[in-house]
């Protein structure tokens, strides 16, 4: 073990890479990417305690704090009198979910009755409070930028004091809009600020998008799985869901995609989300959403791409979305700041190509612009570089939750588990073994103050009962730990 | 003249009425309130320059602005070498717009085609930005709580820092429906927190009440004039408009309303606003009320009320909304904070009786729940004595411009101007002499740098086109007044 020793200590002149981070998860941080990387191999001896007080020139307790920390996260184990060795990830052993049979035949298009059971789900989570709530896909507040938002959001008030008496400019903000259309270039979109309408979160641009294009009765084809959000708009709408077989590598199956508007004839419109799909947390290759785009225009079906996750995708390049492949305006795109920017903001928007006026119609006929003074807050504090490296952040603290609890499940979960783990995003999709039914495994675990997602409402069909989503959007800390063994434990012991 | 000398002069001790006023300003409201009391009877003497600085201890230059502010607004005229006398107001001799007739037939039942004629007028009026624009329905940013309001959203932050970052409750914030449901005490509504639904907005509570009970093709009875907002909604959801008649002086015929459920059958809502009619401003009288919501519980035909701008009518008591007499929860009621609260705070709320569920489910699957910050902004000025001081205020002012430009309108407009002044709000509701197009004015208008709300788009039908809607939500000043002579002008010399 022979590593050039970063400056860590409190003492150090050099600028530190990440300097909100205490020391030792920035020490922690730094072997982690040797492991990660390969440099440290599964076997090999950590440095001992006093190897890295003295290369580090870090304190006893920092040294202690780091080796922990690396040892809660799973990457190392503790060999009596021998010290830390790093460890074989048990998530490397662990299956990827099952592909979906793309030869079986579809069920029929049908009109959605998931509300329902979507909101018993959500009253019961409410009514018990769990103390690990992982049925979510929004990041523990800590994870955004609290304070530079909110100073944002002062010196918009300080600058504008009218702000809030005004009355709003009736497309929403200009500057916000600038702000945006600039950003979009990161997922190769070349558009304006005209080009953008404001929503209300992504949710409803997606229902801007459908209204723009169908009606009530009319057939959407969607993912299967897919956001059990999208299906109670659709609902809610009166429009019937097709849904596509849609694989946990590659996304929706553009062949039997193909064949369903061949065969039906009646499709209205397409819905995906290309980047990390939710729940199955895929990326599309390039190559399928070219295959897309150009499939859904050939066939004059809308496509309405949701992408409100791409900038979550771990690295420093953003996937493209598959807009960047639309030549004739056929792609509607909805994106958010919900998950990358605050969640408490509720700010999306979207550019819908040969829709845009209708779009733009739907919007003020519905809510009118948002207030401007979120839009001003999100785009001070967009516009400058303290958001990139922001992204930058958030994106590191995900991988690591998300690896340490793939790990966790790995561990606890019974060995016929199967679990992808997602190369970006929130959510974990988790098929359990033995065809367990999610509703079970909900409750089991509500009563022992564990929220998860139950696979069932991801689907108009049962066809997702034996599956749950996991929210890795919080800290890994002891506490989640253990509710992941306790998870373990009553899949382990639930009748199948 | 002999009045009790009030205590104006900076240097009294007594608590003054409304601190934020000039001392001109208040001197001048005194007089106005003795001269709309009669106390000061027109053809009165008012107190000399010389009276003035005695009786109150005020300034020569004090003294000279209480007189001209008073002439301006059109109370006082100038007898060369005699002094100022209280003038017969000009508006008492113009006369009330027109009734409708309420036995013509109706127009059928149609598909609402009006919003590219919005739009167009919208972007002409954002093209030319005219220097007087009284074409919106917003007060003033001055006449809002600004510092109060800034002060109260930079606390909420201090408070929760985040509040931006954390994922919102899912039906809202509840300390905010609280204050809400205690507010809607004034309007006689007797409601929980739990009744609530927060929206952006009345518009997106409007659309929620019209979806709740309706759907694409359906038949919506509405007020006729309307609300152009309202039938771009109806139109966005591809339902269809049942214009009825509607009286200046008592609002929608109910007459008219019970032949049209009888001959038609189909008719899914009835959409009104009873307090303070846009564009009318005419308050429907108690025993309308409770007429119409027997009428529409009798026929199963649900009633969605508007009640936008209640707490702006003159007086200190509101008027009691349709609701007070709903038995069943056919009624859904809507409301707003955008003209009372802040046009840019975005709040509206509704409370939807038998419809509650449904309501909630549409909210949900279309824009899920308002941003926590605003509302905890609100709740938080709502809650303190400040907000009622501030509505009264807002009220006073607004009676004032209101009856400063009516003065004007009855000044300057060819005497066959009708008009009716309304008891409350931010409209004057102006019927053209000869036939006149309100298109030509709105153009002959915009080209002097003045902006109108032509009266062809308060309908689907072109039988508004004489009339005008002119704001009053600005204070009355010298501009204005000459806007307003102009516009005279224009109406004067434009072929009929």
């Amino acid at each position: 073990m022979d590593m050039q020793p970063p400056p860590f200590a409190a003492a150090t002149a050099t600028p530190a890479p990440a300097p909100a981070l205490p020391i030792y998860r920035r020490l922690a941080e730094h072997y982690l990417s040797a492991i990660q990387s390969g440099t440290l191999a599964p076997g090999d001896r950590m440095p001992s305690v006093r190897d890295l007080m003295r290369q580090h020139h870090v304190s006893l307790s920092t040294a202690l704090q780091t080796l922990r920390h690396l040892e809660e996260g799973g990457w190392l184990e503790a060999r009596p009198r021998s010290g830390y060795f790093v460890r074989q990830p048990r998530r490397a052993a662990i299956r990827p979910v099952g592909e979906p049979n793309v030869l079986a035949p579809l069920d029929p298009a049908q009109y959605v009755g998931i509300h329902e059971q979507v909101s018993d789900f959500i009253a019961r989570r409410q009514l018990q409070a769990p103390a690990i709530d992982l049925s979510g896909m929004s990041c523990a507040p800590e994870l955004y930028a609290v304070e530079a938002l909110k100073n944002a959001a002062i010196r918009a008030l300080r600058e504008q004091p009218s702000l809030l008496t005004s009355p709003m400019p009736i497309n929403g903000n200009v500057t916000f809009r600038q702000v945006v259309a600039r950003r979009a270039l990161n997922a190769g979109i070349r558009i304006g600020a005209d080009d953008v309408v404001v929503t209300h979160g992504c949710i409803e641009a997606l229902n801007l998008a459908l209204r723009a294009v169908a009606q009530a009765g009319d057939t959407i084809a969607v993912e299967s799985p897919t956001y059990f959000g999208l299906l109670q708009t659709l609902e809610s709408l009166g429009m019937r869901a097709l849904e596509i077989p849609t694989s946990p590598q590659t996304g929706i199956s553009i062949e039997a995609l193909e064949l369903a508007i061949q065969t039906y004839g009646n499709i209205k419109a397409v819905v995906v989300v290309p980047t990390l799909q939710n729940p199955l947390g895929c990326i599309m290759p390039d190559s399928h959403k070219e295959r897309l785009v150009a499939l859904c225009e050939r066939c004059a079906v809308p496509l309405i791409e949701d992408d409100a996750y791409s900038e979550l995708a771990d690295g420093d390049v953003a996937p493209s979305a598959a807009k960047v492949w639309d030549r004739s305006g056929n792609v509607i795109y909805c994106a958010s700041l919900n998950k990358v920017l605050a969640p408490g903001m509720r700010l999306g928007w979207m550019t819908s190509g040969k829709w845009h006026e209708r779009v733009k119609m739907l919007k003020f006929a519905y809510t009118r612009a948002n207030e401007e003074w979120t839009q001003i807050t999100a785009a001070n504090y967009m516009g400058s570089p303290a958001y990139d490296r922001h992204l930058r952040r958030l994106r590191g603290n995900l991988k690591e939750q998300r690896e340490q609890m793939a790990e966790a499940i790995a561990g606890y979960f019974p060995s016929e588990t199967r679990l992808s783990v997602p190369d970006g995003g929130v959510g974990l999709w988790v098929e359990l073994p033995r065809g367990l039914s999610s509703k079970a495994v909900f409750a089991a675990a509500l009563d022992q103050g564990i929220g998860v997602s139950p696979g069932v409402i991801f689907s108009n069909s049962d066809r997702f009962d034996h599956y749950l989503r996991l929210c890795c959007g919080k800290p890994f800390t002891h506490e989640l730990d253990q509710a992941l063994r306790k998870l373990g434990g009553i899949v382990e012991r639930l009748p199948g």
